[in-house]
């Protein structure tokens, strides 16, 4: 039962959706990470794009790039330029069947251009044509990774992240690790990172 | 040392951002969370902004409100129309000092709107002009919020999330698990929410 | 010859587009306009959507029916709901080939709303499948519709409005002078759509 | 009468922006475009900025700099970086008086980055800062610029053109002028500025 002066829904679905990060992590192909982590410092530029939730997490890590010095923009926003055989796509797409990123995928690799996706599903369109494959798992078929069986029937399953919620959040963590992964390598500080940092806002 | 072909740094700022995910769910002040669901669901129309990566945080929670059947607007996207007294603005900000956010916020007050933010800092002007404040800590900035010493030193701490990431993320996945609550609270199905989502893409 | 304090280009370029914005008018196709009004009027909601520059017009008019009152939402904005049968999807595309547009046309078609696309080439891909297709000639083929031979020779015929720009522009005027059309119509005063205008920028 | 299978509104209105369009070319101070045009091409980095439609019309002209080879960025967008003392700003604002416009202003100017500004208004708390203003008339106050009395009575003045359409679309029109304005000037050709344009829609 739900107190309504609770909110044990919350609680439990930020619990649910921080176990599945760590999970994430602990499953994580380091040899993937790696290859994406290369590629990001030696393309000429970066191009991101997702639909949706997918896309506010390749937004984000868009904007921590730029933050960092690289040359990187997000598809379909104003300043795009055409992509070209240098650059490096990354798309991120839990399902990997996303039909617009998809096909800009396929358009990607027409061009010459190295593909990285991030998804769940290694076996989906996009998952097949990309020369990079991360996959980070989202919410999970079955119920074997959830495991307050009682909590989860009173509150309902669905419920603590409907929906691409746990890929979305998941992948966004993701990213923001290969920051810090970025930063270790190529030796940034944080206060570089903020000299780029708009002061518009 | 950092292996080259080892991901040290992607794997302990993903661990860091799960346990730091936990802290803010025990730490939360639930009857300010409360007081947010109850305002989304009985306010006529919904705003969302923030600057940035928080931002981006607005917007997605506005993509699941949108699922959810909210009549509900991101401030600045072309379609968000003027303000009214019976309307909720949620703004997101970590510092509670945005000046664009902190601005917005102020005129909302002026229009008769109730105005909740989600922010770090509940004594900033945000948070002082706030009918509702939920506390979402960011970094924290002394040490003493993660342990592992030896590794923070061996790594960098700054590079475990660098600037704003901490709250944004933690922002992003408290307000994925409002989602939750409201679901739990109005009944709501993953399927209504599914119904809702554009095929657009 | 270009005097480096004249800019002849410029005044050359701005006349040019007004004097293509006239034909239009004088050529445009009443019937078509009159359905496209007659439609907006009486669905449930409309959506817009458009590519690059043409989507910015997408995005202008959105804005104005928003200000009009009219439940209305941009196609790859955070809150645009899943589009219904009832709906009316308004395309902007010169070509009438945009790949991403002709893609999201079809499906509108699939799913049973009304399809309207402001193009310049009633034969292309959306023409075809659209059930209102609104005229908007662009740059001419021939030289035939700019007479000042002289001066054309001089600039340089192309550069007086590269690529899509005569349609974009053009597209932009008919669709603000809908609004008008609209506003005659209904009977809506400027100061109700003022009304509806943010503050909040 | 409006007659119902007529659309006087939307021809007059049509006219009506082509007419103004005339009316600003024949009034254009030459040399604050040509003093545009030179700090476009000699600044580091090219910034826009503009709210609503104005912002639109900022954003169209971002994407044709683009096209040309500038570096350029619209502010908001994720990738815009910080903006540093050899950059440009340039901002489109019909009042002069748009709040964060404004601010955005006062703050390029701090940073010591040149501030351009396209407005109907020079006397505004943006005219008086910036270091280049282009003006840009918008709708006139009185009657005095439209001359078919009988049309406007039967149609009703304001409906032609409804809040600032006038300045946004001879903003536009007048941007897209630079343009050509930059193409003679630099002798960058349209397959230039086609192999630039993104093939991602």
């Amino acid at each position: 039962m739900n107190n309504e002066m609770e909110c044990k829904a919350t609680l439990a679905s930020m619990n649910f959706i921080a176990d599945h990060i760590k999970k994430v992590a602990s499953k994580l192909d380091t040899v993937s990470v790696i290859d994406l982590v290369k590629n990001i410092t030696r393309s000429k530029r970066i191009f991101l794009m997702g639909a949706g939730r997918s896309g506010l997490a390749a937004k984000a890590f868009a904007m921590r790039l730029m933050h960092m010095g690289f040359d990187v923009h997000v598809v379909g926003e104003t300043t795009a330029p055409a992509v070209q055989p240098d650059d490096l796509v990354i798309a991120v797409s839990g399902s990997g069947e996303t039909p617009s990123i998809a096909n800009l995928g396929a358009i990607s690799k027409k061009i010459g251009s190295r593909l990285a996706t991030i998804t769940s599903n290694k076996d989906s369109t996009l998952g097949k044509i990309s020369d990079i494959v991360v996959i980070v798992p989202g919410r999970p078929k079955e119920d074997i990774d959830y495991e307050d069986y009682q909590e989860r029937r009173m509150i309902g399953y669905t419920q603590l992240a409907p929906l691409g919620t746990v890929f979305e959040i998941s992948a966004l963590v993701f990213l923001d690790a290969v920051i810090s992964e970025l930063m270790v390598r190529t030796g940034a500080s944080e206060a570089e990172l903020k000299k780029r940092h708009t002061v518009f806002e």
